[in-house]
Protein backbone atom coordinates (compact mmCIF):
# COMPACT_ATOMS: atom_id res chain seq x y z
CA UNK A 1 0.00 0.00 0.00
CA UNK A 2 1.39 3.37 -0.71
CA UNK A 3 1.51 5.44 1.84
CA UNK A 4 2.04 9.17 2.02
CA UNK A 5 4.49 10.61 4.86
CA UNK A 6 4.87 14.23 6.27
CA UNK A 7 8.64 14.81 7.34
CA UNK A 8 8.98 18.07 9.77
CA UNK A 9 12.43 19.29 10.00
CA UNK A 10 14.64 21.96 10.82
CA UNK A 11 17.59 23.37 9.11
CA UNK A 12 20.75 25.37 9.20
CA UNK A 13 20.58 26.92 5.79
CA UNK A 14 23.58 28.92 5.63
CA UNK A 15 25.33 26.41 3.69
CA UNK A 16 22.61 25.57 1.28
CA UNK A 17 21.60 26.89 -2.23
CA UNK A 18 17.92 27.24 -0.62
CA UNK A 19 15.35 24.02 -0.73
CA UNK A 20 14.93 23.53 -4.09
CA UNK A 21 17.12 21.24 -6.33
CA UNK A 22 19.74 22.82 -8.45
CA UNK A 23 21.67 21.39 -10.87
CA UNK A 24 25.03 22.78 -10.05
CA UNK A 25 24.42 23.85 -6.51
CA UNK A 26 23.60 22.05 -2.89
CA UNK A 27 20.22 22.35 -1.77
CA UNK A 28 18.10 21.24 1.22
CA UNK A 29 15.95 18.48 -1.08
CA UNK A 30 18.92 17.28 -2.58
CA UNK A 31 20.21 16.35 0.84
CA UNK A 32 16.75 14.96 2.50
CA UNK A 33 16.11 13.03 -0.90
CA UNK A 34 19.58 11.41 -0.55
CA UNK A 35 18.58 10.49 2.99
CA UNK A 36 15.38 9.38 2.56
CA UNK A 37 16.87 7.03 -0.04
CA UNK A 38 19.23 5.77 1.86
CA UNK A 39 16.58 4.46 3.89
CA UNK A 40 13.59 3.76 1.79
CA UNK A 41 15.54 2.76 -1.50
CA UNK A 42 12.80 3.76 -3.61
CA UNK A 43 14.37 6.87 -5.30
CA UNK A 44 12.32 9.46 -3.29
CA UNK A 45 11.06 12.42 -4.13
CA UNK A 46 10.15 14.66 -1.49
CA UNK A 47 8.00 17.71 -2.15
CA UNK A 48 8.60 20.63 0.30
CA UNK A 49 6.16 23.43 1.58
CA UNK A 50 8.41 26.43 0.24
CA UNK A 51 11.26 27.12 -1.96
CA UNK A 52 13.33 29.22 0.39
CA UNK A 53 16.44 31.41 -0.82
CA UNK A 54 20.09 30.69 -0.22
CA UNK A 55 21.15 31.20 3.11
CA UNK A 56 17.57 31.47 4.50
CA UNK A 57 17.17 28.87 7.74
CA UNK A 58 13.67 26.93 8.97
CA UNK A 59 13.33 26.24 12.65
CA UNK A 60 10.22 24.39 10.97
CA UNK A 61 9.80 22.90 7.43
CA UNK A 62 7.79 20.40 5.61
CA UNK A 63 7.81 18.12 3.29
CA UNK A 64 6.03 14.70 1.92
CA UNK A 65 6.69 12.03 0.06
CA UNK A 66 5.27 8.49 -1.06
CA UNK A 67 6.70 5.31 0.07
CA UNK A 68 5.44 1.53 -0.04
CA UNK A 69 7.55 0.62 2.59
CA UNK A 70 6.59 -0.27 6.25
CA UNK A 71 9.03 1.15 8.37
CA UNK A 72 7.21 1.91 11.40
CA UNK A 73 6.28 5.91 11.33
CA UNK A 74 7.97 6.06 14.86
CA UNK A 75 11.04 5.18 13.46
CA UNK A 76 11.14 7.30 10.45
CA UNK A 77 12.62 10.76 11.84
CA UNK A 78 16.17 8.82 13.87
CA UNK A 79 16.42 6.48 10.44
CA UNK A 80 16.53 9.93 8.23
CA UNK A 81 18.62 11.68 10.57
CA UNK A 82 21.34 9.13 10.41
CA UNK A 83 21.71 10.20 7.07
CA UNK A 84 21.22 13.74 7.29
CA UNK A 85 24.30 16.30 7.60
CA UNK A 86 24.19 17.88 11.26
CA UNK A 87 22.75 21.20 9.93
CA UNK A 88 19.44 19.48 8.88
CA UNK A 89 17.52 17.43 11.07
CA UNK A 90 14.20 15.57 10.78
CA UNK A 91 12.01 15.85 14.18
CA UNK A 92 8.61 14.03 13.40
CA UNK A 93 7.00 12.25 10.69
CA UNK A 94 3.20 11.36 10.49
CA UNK A 95 0.97 10.07 7.91
CA UNK A 96 -1.06 12.30 5.98
CA UNK A 97 -3.61 11.57 2.87
CA UNK A 98 -3.10 10.30 -0.51
CA UNK A 99 -3.84 14.15 -1.60
CA UNK A 100 -1.96 16.22 1.36
CA UNK A 101 0.77 18.17 -0.57
CA UNK A 102 3.11 20.38 1.77
CA UNK A 103 3.01 22.84 -0.16
CA UNK A 104 -0.65 23.10 -1.83
CA UNK A 105 -2.29 22.03 1.18
CA UNK A 106 -0.67 24.63 3.31
CA UNK A 107 -2.96 27.20 4.88
CA UNK A 108 -0.68 29.71 6.03
CA UNK A 109 2.95 30.18 7.14
CA UNK A 110 4.91 32.15 9.62
CA UNK A 111 8.14 33.60 9.15
CA UNK A 112 10.80 35.40 11.64
CA UNK A 113 13.37 37.87 10.85
CA UNK A 114 16.06 38.48 12.98
CA UNK A 115 18.10 41.59 13.23
CA UNK A 116 21.39 41.33 15.99
CA UNK A 117 21.33 45.21 17.01
CA UNK A 118 24.99 44.95 18.37
CA UNK A 119 27.81 47.84 18.11
CA UNK A 120 30.27 45.07 16.90
CA UNK A 121 29.15 41.78 14.62
CA UNK A 122 28.05 38.77 17.15
CA UNK A 123 30.58 35.83 15.75
CA UNK A 124 27.53 33.65 17.53
CA UNK A 125 24.86 35.15 15.03
CA UNK A 126 27.33 35.24 11.85
CA UNK A 127 25.06 34.02 9.38
CA UNK A 128 22.25 33.36 11.55
CA UNK A 129 21.20 37.16 11.80
CA UNK A 130 21.34 39.87 9.84
CA UNK A 131 23.77 42.50 11.49
CA UNK A 132 22.89 45.77 12.28
CA UNK A 133 23.99 48.74 14.48
CA UNK A 134 21.83 51.46 14.01
CA UNK A 135 19.36 52.84 16.65
CA UNK A 136 15.94 50.42 16.08
CA UNK A 137 12.80 51.45 18.18
CA UNK A 138 10.73 48.53 18.21
CA UNK A 139 7.72 49.21 19.17
CA UNK A 140 7.68 52.46 16.80
CA UNK A 141 8.01 49.78 14.28
CA UNK A 142 5.72 47.30 15.62
CA UNK A 143 3.20 49.87 15.11
CA UNK A 144 3.83 50.86 11.23
CA UNK A 145 4.40 46.95 10.81
CA UNK A 146 0.40 46.99 11.22
CA UNK A 147 -0.76 48.47 7.92
CA UNK A 148 0.75 45.27 6.49
CA UNK A 149 -2.21 43.70 7.74
CA UNK A 150 -5.23 42.84 5.67
CA UNK A 151 -5.45 41.37 1.88
CA UNK A 152 -3.47 43.17 -0.54
CA UNK A 153 -1.93 43.13 -4.31
CA UNK A 154 1.85 42.88 -2.95
CA UNK A 155 3.40 43.35 -6.25
CA UNK A 156 5.34 46.58 -5.03
CA UNK A 157 7.31 44.05 -2.09
CA UNK A 158 7.94 41.37 -4.70
CA UNK A 159 11.86 40.73 -6.45
CA UNK A 160 11.51 41.01 -10.23
CA UNK A 161 11.61 37.69 -11.50
CA UNK A 162 8.52 35.97 -10.39
CA UNK A 163 6.41 34.45 -12.39
CA UNK A 164 3.40 34.35 -10.15
CA UNK A 165 0.65 36.20 -11.71
CA UNK A 166 -1.99 36.73 -8.61
CA UNK A 167 -0.19 38.51 -6.51
CA UNK A 168 -2.98 39.10 -3.78
CA UNK A 169 -1.66 37.51 -0.43
CA UNK A 170 -3.40 38.11 2.75
CA UNK A 171 -1.03 39.02 6.05
CA UNK A 172 -2.77 37.83 9.35
CA UNK A 173 0.08 38.86 12.08
CA UNK A 174 3.22 41.59 12.08
CA UNK A 175 4.64 41.71 15.24
CA UNK A 176 8.25 43.57 16.27
CA UNK A 177 10.01 42.83 19.42
CA UNK A 178 13.01 43.36 21.22
CA UNK A 179 14.63 40.16 23.09
CA UNK A 180 17.67 42.04 24.38
CA UNK A 181 20.22 43.02 21.50
CA UNK A 182 17.60 40.71 18.79
CA UNK A 183 15.23 42.24 17.20
CA UNK A 184 12.56 40.23 15.69
CA UNK A 185 9.72 40.76 13.19
CA UNK A 186 7.52 37.92 13.01
CA UNK A 187 4.60 37.87 9.85
CA UNK A 188 2.13 35.15 9.39
CA UNK A 189 0.20 34.93 6.24
CA UNK A 190 -1.71 32.67 3.58
CA UNK A 191 1.19 32.94 1.00
CA UNK A 192 4.56 34.91 0.39
CA UNK A 193 5.54 36.47 -3.09
CA UNK A 194 9.52 36.60 -3.63
CA UNK A 195 11.46 38.18 -1.02
CA UNK A 196 8.20 39.51 0.34
CA UNK A 197 9.38 39.20 3.97
CA UNK A 198 12.56 40.47 3.32
CA UNK A 199 11.65 43.80 1.25
CA UNK A 200 8.99 44.00 4.18
CA UNK A 201 11.63 44.05 6.68
CA UNK A 202 13.57 46.15 4.43
CA UNK A 203 11.09 48.80 3.69
CA UNK A 204 10.22 49.06 7.54
CA UNK A 205 14.44 49.78 8.12
CA UNK A 206 13.72 52.30 5.73
CA UNK A 207 11.08 54.16 8.10
CA UNK A 208 13.60 53.80 10.61
CA UNK A 209 16.35 55.28 9.02
CA UNK A 210 13.75 58.24 7.70
CA UNK A 211 14.22 57.40 3.79
CA UNK A 212 10.71 56.63 3.55
CA UNK A 213 7.50 58.22 5.60
CA UNK A 214 6.46 56.72 8.30
CA UNK A 215 2.39 56.88 7.14
CA UNK A 216 3.46 55.59 3.76
CA UNK A 217 3.23 52.21 3.60
CA UNK A 218 -0.71 52.02 2.17
CA UNK A 219 0.53 54.51 -0.72
CA UNK A 220 3.63 52.38 -1.35
CA UNK A 221 0.89 49.23 -1.30
CA UNK A 222 -1.28 51.00 -3.83
CA UNK A 223 1.56 51.79 -5.96
CA UNK A 224 2.34 48.63 -6.39
CA UNK A 225 5.76 49.46 -7.49
CA UNK A 226 8.81 47.66 -5.91
CA UNK A 227 10.73 51.09 -6.99
CA UNK A 228 8.76 52.16 -3.70
CA UNK A 229 9.44 49.71 -0.97
CA UNK A 230 12.41 50.17 0.68
CA UNK A 231 15.56 47.69 0.51
CA UNK A 232 15.72 43.66 0.34
CA UNK A 233 16.76 42.66 3.84
CA UNK A 234 19.77 39.91 3.60
CA UNK A 235 18.77 36.43 3.81
CA UNK A 236 20.75 35.69 7.08
CA UNK A 237 18.27 36.59 8.82
CA UNK A 238 15.44 35.00 7.63
CA UNK A 239 13.38 31.86 9.14
CA UNK A 240 10.54 29.62 8.00
CA UNK A 241 9.17 29.26 11.82
CA UNK A 242 5.60 27.89 11.14
CA UNK A 243 3.87 25.61 8.53
CA UNK A 244 -0.10 25.80 9.01
CA UNK A 245 -2.16 22.81 7.76
CA UNK A 246 -5.89 22.16 8.15
CA UNK A 247 -6.44 20.18 11.85
CA UNK A 248 -4.49 16.89 12.26
CA UNK A 249 -7.78 15.03 10.38
CA UNK A 250 -7.26 16.96 7.79
CA UNK A 251 -3.95 15.58 7.05
CA UNK B 1 55.66 56.07 24.39
CA UNK B 2 54.55 51.96 24.91
CA UNK B 3 50.72 51.34 25.68
CA UNK B 4 49.35 48.00 27.12
CA UNK B 5 46.29 47.40 25.39
CA UNK B 6 43.76 44.90 26.70
CA UNK B 7 41.24 43.57 23.71
CA UNK B 8 37.99 41.73 25.05
CA UNK B 9 36.52 39.69 22.49
CA UNK B 10 34.43 37.19 21.67
CA UNK B 11 34.19 34.03 19.49
CA UNK B 12 33.16 30.75 18.09
CA UNK B 13 35.70 28.18 18.57
CA UNK B 14 34.32 25.35 16.15
CA UNK B 15 37.09 26.35 13.47
CA UNK B 16 40.09 26.83 15.72
CA UNK B 17 42.26 23.88 17.42
CA UNK B 18 42.02 26.92 20.63
CA UNK B 19 43.56 30.00 21.73
CA UNK B 20 47.50 28.77 21.68
CA UNK B 21 49.32 29.61 18.54
CA UNK B 22 50.58 25.79 17.05
CA UNK B 23 53.12 25.15 14.17
CA UNK B 24 50.53 23.14 12.32
CA UNK B 25 46.69 24.49 13.18
CA UNK B 26 44.81 26.99 13.24
CA UNK B 27 44.56 29.07 16.40
CA UNK B 28 42.48 31.88 17.81
CA UNK B 29 45.98 33.19 18.82
CA UNK B 30 47.34 33.12 15.01
CA UNK B 31 44.04 35.03 13.89
CA UNK B 32 44.05 37.77 16.83
CA UNK B 33 48.06 38.48 16.11
CA UNK B 34 47.81 38.67 12.38
CA UNK B 35 44.94 41.04 12.76
CA UNK B 36 46.72 43.17 15.28
CA UNK B 37 49.38 43.66 13.48
CA UNK B 38 47.91 44.46 9.83
CA UNK B 39 46.96 47.42 12.08
CA UNK B 40 49.92 48.19 14.33
CA UNK B 41 52.33 46.89 11.97
CA UNK B 42 54.67 46.03 15.12
CA UNK B 43 54.63 42.56 14.75
CA UNK B 44 51.85 41.93 17.82
CA UNK B 45 52.53 39.36 20.35
CA UNK B 46 48.73 38.97 22.23
CA UNK B 47 48.83 37.05 25.79
CA UNK B 48 45.70 35.50 25.98
CA UNK B 49 43.59 35.56 29.45
CA UNK B 50 43.56 31.54 29.19
CA UNK B 51 44.58 28.45 26.68
CA UNK B 52 41.09 26.76 25.63
CA UNK B 53 41.16 23.62 23.65
CA UNK B 54 39.84 23.22 20.14
CA UNK B 55 36.62 23.10 19.55
CA UNK B 56 35.78 25.82 23.23
CA UNK B 57 34.31 29.12 22.65
CA UNK B 58 34.50 32.73 24.55
CA UNK B 59 31.82 34.93 25.05
CA UNK B 60 34.65 36.90 27.02
CA UNK B 61 37.87 36.99 25.92
CA UNK B 62 40.82 38.93 27.07
CA UNK B 63 44.27 39.70 25.71
CA UNK B 64 46.72 42.55 25.78
CA UNK B 65 49.53 43.68 23.76
CA UNK B 66 52.15 46.36 23.71
CA UNK B 67 52.37 49.18 20.96
CA UNK B 68 54.43 52.71 20.75
CA UNK B 69 51.71 53.61 18.17
CA UNK B 70 49.04 56.41 18.88
CA UNK B 71 45.77 55.05 17.19
CA UNK B 72 42.61 56.14 19.18
CA UNK B 73 41.56 53.85 21.96
CA UNK B 74 38.49 53.53 20.69
CA UNK B 75 39.24 53.27 17.26
CA UNK B 76 41.16 50.30 18.16
CA UNK B 77 37.96 47.13 17.89
CA UNK B 78 36.52 48.30 14.70
CA UNK B 79 40.06 48.89 13.16
CA UNK B 80 41.19 45.08 14.30
CA UNK B 81 37.63 43.42 13.17
CA UNK B 82 38.55 44.69 9.98
CA UNK B 83 41.08 42.44 9.49
CA UNK B 84 39.22 39.23 11.93
CA UNK B 85 37.48 36.28 10.72
CA UNK B 86 33.61 36.91 11.13
CA UNK B 87 33.89 34.14 13.92
CA UNK B 88 35.94 36.55 16.03
CA UNK B 89 35.38 40.04 16.89
CA UNK B 90 36.44 42.46 19.19
CA UNK B 91 34.27 44.71 21.30
CA UNK B 92 36.25 46.66 23.82
CA UNK B 93 40.17 48.27 24.34
CA UNK B 94 41.67 49.73 26.69
CA UNK B 95 44.55 51.16 28.09
CA UNK B 96 46.02 49.35 31.29
CA UNK B 97 49.02 48.96 33.12
CA UNK B 98 52.73 48.48 31.99
CA UNK B 99 52.81 45.16 34.58
CA UNK B 100 49.05 43.70 33.65
CA UNK B 101 48.90 40.21 31.73
CA UNK B 102 45.58 39.04 30.69
CA UNK B 103 46.51 35.62 32.01
CA UNK B 104 48.55 36.35 35.31
CA UNK B 105 46.54 39.75 36.26
CA UNK B 106 43.44 37.01 35.96
CA UNK B 107 41.75 37.27 39.34
CA UNK B 108 38.61 34.49 38.85
CA UNK B 109 37.18 33.50 35.68
CA UNK B 110 33.59 32.00 34.79
CA UNK B 111 32.71 29.51 32.41
CA UNK B 112 29.23 28.33 31.27
CA UNK B 113 28.33 24.49 29.72
CA UNK B 114 25.86 24.39 27.38
CA UNK B 115 23.99 20.97 26.65
CA UNK B 116 21.01 20.75 24.15
CA UNK B 117 18.36 18.34 26.01
CA UNK B 118 16.10 17.65 23.06
CA UNK B 119 14.93 14.37 21.42
CA UNK B 120 16.74 14.88 17.83
CA UNK B 121 19.64 16.97 17.39
CA UNK B 122 18.89 20.55 16.53
CA UNK B 123 21.13 22.15 13.69
CA UNK B 124 21.23 25.56 15.44
CA UNK B 125 23.36 24.07 18.26
CA UNK B 126 25.64 22.11 16.33
CA UNK B 127 28.88 22.34 17.37
CA UNK B 128 27.52 25.60 20.16
CA UNK B 129 26.50 22.77 22.77
CA UNK B 130 26.58 18.89 23.66
CA UNK B 131 23.43 17.64 21.98
CA UNK B 132 22.47 15.49 24.91
CA UNK B 133 18.85 13.40 24.72
CA UNK B 134 18.22 12.01 28.09
CA UNK B 135 16.60 12.83 31.06
CA UNK B 136 18.31 15.41 33.04
CA UNK B 137 17.00 17.01 36.53
CA UNK B 138 18.91 20.37 36.26
CA UNK B 139 17.44 20.82 40.02
CA UNK B 140 18.56 17.45 41.44
CA UNK B 141 22.69 18.34 39.74
CA UNK B 142 22.08 21.87 41.21
CA UNK B 143 22.57 20.76 44.42
CA UNK B 144 25.09 18.21 44.17
CA UNK B 145 27.54 21.06 42.31
CA UNK B 146 27.29 22.51 45.82
CA UNK B 147 29.67 20.03 46.75
CA UNK B 148 32.47 21.88 44.22
CA UNK B 149 32.58 24.39 46.17
CA UNK B 150 35.37 25.79 48.35
CA UNK B 151 39.44 25.47 48.11
CA UNK B 152 40.42 21.71 47.32
CA UNK B 153 42.81 19.89 45.36
CA UNK B 154 41.06 19.29 41.90
CA UNK B 155 43.47 16.20 40.70
CA UNK B 156 40.70 14.13 40.25
CA UNK B 157 39.25 16.91 37.87
CA UNK B 158 42.23 17.06 35.87
CA UNK B 159 43.40 15.09 32.63
CA UNK B 160 46.62 13.54 31.93
CA UNK B 161 48.77 15.43 30.71
CA UNK B 162 49.08 18.59 32.36
CA UNK B 163 52.06 20.20 33.83
CA UNK B 164 50.75 22.34 36.33
CA UNK B 165 51.93 20.90 39.87
CA UNK B 166 49.44 22.95 42.29
CA UNK B 167 46.59 21.84 41.98
CA UNK B 168 44.46 23.26 44.79
CA UNK B 169 41.66 25.81 42.87
CA UNK B 170 38.92 27.73 44.98
CA UNK B 171 35.54 27.23 43.31
CA UNK B 172 33.30 30.25 43.76
CA UNK B 173 29.79 29.28 43.01
CA UNK B 174 28.15 26.14 40.77
CA UNK B 175 24.92 26.70 39.44
CA UNK B 176 22.74 24.33 36.79
CA UNK B 177 19.99 25.84 35.12
CA UNK B 178 17.56 24.84 32.57
CA UNK B 179 16.34 26.97 29.90
CA UNK B 180 14.19 25.21 28.16
CA UNK B 181 15.88 22.88 25.86
CA UNK B 182 19.17 23.94 27.33
CA UNK B 183 20.76 23.31 30.59
CA UNK B 184 23.63 25.53 31.51
CA UNK B 185 26.10 24.74 34.28
CA UNK B 186 28.03 27.90 35.30
CA UNK B 187 31.11 27.42 37.26
CA UNK B 188 33.42 30.47 38.48
CA UNK B 189 36.49 30.05 40.12
CA UNK B 190 40.52 31.59 40.45
CA UNK B 191 41.65 28.92 37.95
CA UNK B 192 40.97 25.85 36.66
CA UNK B 193 42.86 22.72 35.72
CA UNK B 194 43.42 21.23 32.11
CA UNK B 195 39.70 19.60 31.17
CA UNK B 196 38.46 20.24 34.71
CA UNK B 197 35.24 22.14 33.50
CA UNK B 198 34.53 19.38 31.15
CA UNK B 199 35.01 16.76 33.82
CA UNK B 200 32.94 18.28 37.01
CA UNK B 201 30.27 18.46 34.11
CA UNK B 202 30.53 14.90 32.74
CA UNK B 203 31.23 13.96 36.63
CA UNK B 204 27.13 15.48 37.00
CA UNK B 205 26.31 13.66 34.38
CA UNK B 206 27.83 10.42 35.42
CA UNK B 207 25.80 11.17 38.47
CA UNK B 208 22.35 11.69 36.83
CA UNK B 209 22.89 7.96 34.71
CA UNK B 210 23.45 6.35 38.24
CA UNK B 211 26.81 5.68 37.01
CA UNK B 212 28.02 7.19 40.25
CA UNK B 213 26.77 7.70 43.30
CA UNK B 214 24.85 11.36 43.86
CA UNK B 215 26.75 12.04 47.18
CA UNK B 216 30.44 10.71 46.29
CA UNK B 217 31.78 13.83 44.62
CA UNK B 218 33.96 14.70 48.10
CA UNK B 219 35.13 11.37 47.86
CA UNK B 220 35.99 11.78 44.69
CA UNK B 221 37.73 14.84 45.51
CA UNK B 222 40.03 13.51 48.15
CA UNK B 223 40.68 10.12 46.10
CA UNK B 224 42.98 12.38 43.61
CA UNK B 225 42.43 9.84 41.10
CA UNK B 226 40.91 10.82 37.39
CA UNK B 227 39.83 7.75 37.38
CA UNK B 228 36.93 7.97 40.15
CA UNK B 229 35.52 11.05 38.38
CA UNK B 230 32.99 10.73 35.59
CA UNK B 231 33.87 11.24 31.73
CA UNK B 232 35.19 14.33 30.14
CA UNK B 233 31.84 16.24 28.59
CA UNK B 234 33.31 17.03 24.77
CA UNK B 235 34.54 20.65 23.82
CA UNK B 236 31.60 22.22 21.70
CA UNK B 237 29.58 22.54 25.25
CA UNK B 238 31.97 24.86 26.54
CA UNK B 239 32.02 28.50 27.06
CA UNK B 240 34.60 31.20 28.45
CA UNK B 241 31.98 33.74 29.96
CA UNK B 242 33.47 35.81 32.07
CA UNK B 243 37.20 37.10 32.93
CA UNK B 244 37.56 39.07 36.27
CA UNK B 245 40.39 41.54 36.96
CA UNK B 246 40.81 44.20 39.74
CA UNK B 247 38.57 47.17 39.73
CA UNK B 248 39.54 49.39 37.08
CA UNK B 249 42.07 51.10 38.35
CA UNK B 250 44.11 48.18 39.02
CA UNK B 251 44.19 47.66 35.24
Amino acid sequence: MCRNILLTMQFDGSKYHGWQRQKNAITVQQKVEEAIDMVFHEGASASGCSRTDSGVHALMFCCNFFTEKNIPIEKIPSAVNAYLPEDIAVFDAKFCSANFHARFSCKEKEYVYRLINTNYRDPFWYQRAYFYPYAIDADFLNQIAQSFLGRHDFSAFCSSGSAVKDKYRHISEFSVKRNGPLVEFSVRGDGFLYNMVRIMVGTLLSIQQGKIDSDSIPEIITSKNRDCAGFTAPPQGLYLKNVFYETKGGL
